[in-house]
């Protein structure tokens, strides 16, 4: 990697961080100039357009979500451990790539939902590909006989996403010290109810 | 209610939806003037500031809510059915008060977790109390019978609001058709989980 893509990556990385605070809207390259003491025309030769800017920034975004959630948590074994592994690496998220406000996904999610776009495009395949990450390791599990075969795959990924949700919204917006707390515990109750015998 | 209070309440039914689509953020006295056709002096004078027009808005769309969602819910009887009753009334709302953005309370928890002053103090009030009424609901039907004892009123409550948030996004941004099929079942799951015995 050269010098140019490491400054660019550094440029992004603190791209996210400003989309998960101020949203993908309040992400300008003036103001990117202004944080990082860049020329605003430097900046602008590189990125080219706002929209650009943020579609490269969730690019960047996915990018490291792959590496810190994903990767690590595909390399868990098949069934239950696997599915508890993507919930746990979730959780690791926000911590182990910078991003003040929050889940930049949950972010844009609640932003782009009215905004037609490249961006929008971009955020609905990756949420998309997400809960089919989720889904297919459900669907493993199933078959390696942790999950009973009833157990509907795109229900179970569906409901692992509201508890991701909701626990960030308590988490960001009520500061409730218990959010996490009872995520766990939503996601616990979730594995025992798709569990063959429950314990 | 005097012709200035209707006017007033049309005007802040109209910022309401320009809220849910653009963000509170998005909703100035100059937007609403143009929407609106009326003087951006006039509607100054009535609202004094933009932080004084997004409390309003947020105010009346909380008195709706209640019109709308909790006091019909709170009239069915005590136990499994008022609970149920918060739910259904609550896949109502959007469709009840016009929001072409979905749901102002939905949109704003994730704009301004990251924005301290009035609006976010009346909003986090706003999603506490509407958590406690969820939670209430949940006391009572386990004190009815209807649910066990063993059942955590707050964790319902954050399980339900998890389902609601979840399927808002599927809704909203993955513009997925079967988001609220889904969003019913799986809060028939929290129900069948949490039933004295289970159907």
């Amino acid at each position: 990697m050269g010098k140019g893509e490491l400054t660019r990556q550094a440029i992004l990385e603190h791209a996210v961080g400003l989309a998960s605070q101020l949203g993908l809207d309040g992400l300008t390259i003036s103001r990117l100039a202004d944080d990082l003491d860049l020329s605003k025309s430097g900046l602008f030769a590189h990125f080219r357009s706002k929209e650009a800017l943020q579609v490269q920034a969730l690019t960047l975004a996915a990018e490291r979500f792959t590496a810190i959630v994903v990767r690590p948590a595909l390399a868990a074994p098949r069934g239950e451990p696997r599915v508890r592994a993507l919930f746990d690496r979730w959780l690791e998220w926000p911590k182990s790539f910078p991003q003040p406000g929050g889940c930049v996904f949950v972010a844009a999610s609640a932003e782009l939902d009215d905004k037609p776009g490249p961006a929008r495009d971009l955020l609905v395949r990756l949420q998309s590909e997400w809960l089919d990450v989720i889904a297919g390791a459900v669907r493993r599990a199933s078959a390696q006989g942790h999950f009973r075969k009833s157990v509907d795959p795109v229900q179970f990924a569906f409901d692992t996403y509201g508890i991701m949700l909701v626990g960030h919204f308590a988490w960001r917006l009520l500061r409730d010290p218990k959010a996490w707390e009872r995520a766990r515990r939503a996601f616990s109750n979730l594995l025992a109810a798709a569990r063959v015998s429950p314990s």
